[in-house]
């Protein structure tokens, strides 16, 4: 293995270097048959078996009911904040939402596009440092849908506890999918961008249960409705095969690993020696409220800015990338995907104290 | 180089080898940094240097002014055949579209959710075998823009003439994108998916005329407006990264051969060498009218579908991948794209002499 820095972007996002070195080689010669995986007809019978397999994994790890489709779709969440009021709310309906980031902020402002939005609950005021408690907000009357953000990925927060209000849910995943254990026949809709916990960006997984998708009015444009791409295993068009490809990989590389729950109790001892080590410091300070921290995304700030651009600028130096904090809230950031590795975290606790002792 | 088949697949299409290789390369290790490519966040200076780069290397080889925009999109050529009307054509408004295939009815049929559909021109009822002259159709007075595909994938068509209506052009480009010179003044909207002459699946460009920018109606989600992503250097959202990069490497492939000029003159002369072997033959039979006929994707017949399939079932056998006709229209098709080497072509005309030889 040639020298490895430690990538704590918060997405595009580190992958298994075992993925990358598959992906290598089948991108020059897919299973020495003599021709790219990129240039591979999609409707071939070879990258059929690769979208097929992908699928299968995926519904095996996150048990995902027969029930529900699986779509691999382009346009990132942000298409999907749009796709979601575009086929389930209408004119004079409403839906739940509950603001705790930025991306529950874009997904209100798209929703408010189609129908009424009631916004249930928001930590705005408290620069969303935490989600609320299942007991703090209540799904709109007849709301057609309650939708949240499992993980704030600027804020370094998280759903400890999932909506339980009877409606439907809508949950953005895209930070924290694959990372712990959840029942997926809970929600009605599921979609996450692949480029955290999944794979290379350009692919947007959505899981969607299979009533939802007879809801669209009859003017939403071909690409747009859900069914579309239900009715076609996601190849209505062209798909971005070299994520749904890659996305395969890191799948097989998750089961061999043990699956879901075993990277959950490694995300959370991840996270657990870095949270051990900002509140074993007055000098790091967590931004997260205790019962909303994130286990992928680790949020903290020094005691003045000018600390905390030399802390990035001497952690670069040293092979810690991605640690600056999203440009709307500053600080640091350490994001923790299902494939950083632990031992970068145990480095990176040791540079934290030692840039404690000779800055403080 | 290891045994390559010749890929004669209409899209994803074969690519340069020299792409694939590094590629690979990037994939595990981008540029001796350390990290993969397909892990390196979109706002890093690295891949902003990748982005940057691809579009001024398509502004160079296309010669595209300064007053157009290029974005790199999601969602393939089908998002646009809903993006276009849906950012330039609103109810009571009209455009002029021109029907020469499969692409231009779909698009047809998102149109019509927005506004009226003049369409102009179809060559529907001899099964898309030519596109129409300049003097065969007419802009409707008032049209918004005037649409077409400039080269019909399924039937092995192409626009030798533009459009001369005094309308602005928006064109499909999808499957002859940097085949040949144009001169993008002329068209107000140039839009082509990736995965034939560009690179992977996944990403469309978009040029722009800067002024169609902002037409766009106030009730049309962010995503979805073409001025998002122009604002946005294609940023407002995580990019489908990986194609982007390897749409920068074939650009670099093609400027290093000499640019749009030399592989025309390259792309006429395979095409021409494979419509000689089916002229100079009474067995082969062209599906294109001579006036119409596409130097990309050559369409033809034998005498039965049981000969056609026997054709292809040998074909394949000796490593002549993809030749299936389009399920639409059957028979046989050679893609032969930028990338498509031209000894691959004069292999498939020995194969077609001796073919016929033995069976007719």
């Amino acid at each position: 293995m040639p020298d490895r820095i430690y990538n704590f972007s918060a997405g595009p996002a580190t992958l298994p270097y075992e993925v990358l070195l598959q992906a290598a080689k089948d991108i020059v010669n897919f299973n020495d048959k003599g021709i790219g995986l990129i240039e591979m007809s999609h409707r071939s019978k070879d990258f059929i078996g690769v979208a097929d397999a992908c699928e299968s994994l995926l519904r095996e790890l996150m048990g995902i009911p027969d029930n529900y489709k699986v779509l691999f779709l382009q346009g990132g969440a942000s298409t999907q904040f749009v796709m979601v009021p575009m086929n389930l709310l209408q004119p004079g309906k409403s839906a739940t939402y509950l603001n705790t980031g930025t991306w529950s902020k874009k997904a209100i402002k798209e929703a408010k596009l189609f129908g009424n939005v009631d916004v249930a609950y928001s930590s705005e005021d408290t620069v969303f440092n935490h989600v609320p408690l299942p007991d703090e907000y209540e799904a709109a009357a007849n709301a057609e849908y309650l939708y949240f953000v499992s993980n704030n990925t600027i804020y370094g927060t998280q759903f400890h506890q999932f909506p339980e209000t009877g409606t439907d849910l809508v949950c953005d995943m895209s930070s924290d999918i694959l990372s712990r254990e959840i029942d997926v026949s809970s929600f009605g809709i599921i979609f996450a961008g692949a480029q955290k916990n999944m794979g290379p960006a350009g692919c947007t997984v959505v899981i969607i249960r299979d009533d939802l998708l007879n809801k669209t009015p009859d003017n939403v444009p071909t690409m747009f409705r859900y069914k579309t791409h239900a009715d076609t295993g996601s190849m209505f068009n062209t798909p971005p095969c070299f994520s749904i490809y890659t996305i395969g990989l890191v799948l097989k590389w998750l089961k061999k690993l043990g699956g879901i729950p075993t990277i959950e109790k490694m995300n959370r001892e991840k996270a657990e020696l870095l949270y051990q080590a900002i509140e074993n410091s007055d000098f790091y300070k967590g931004h997260a409220r205790f019962d909303s921290r994130s286990i992928m995304n680790i949020t903290f700030n020094l005691p003045t800015p000018e600390l905390e651009a030399q802390f990035i600028r001497e952690a670069t130096a040293v092979s810690f990338d991605g640690l600056k904090g999203h440009r709307s809230v500053g600080g640091c950031r350490a994001s923790i995907y299902n494939a950083f590795p632990r031992e970068g975290v145990e480095k990176l606790v040791d540079f934290m104290v030692a840039f404690e002792k000779a800055n403080s």
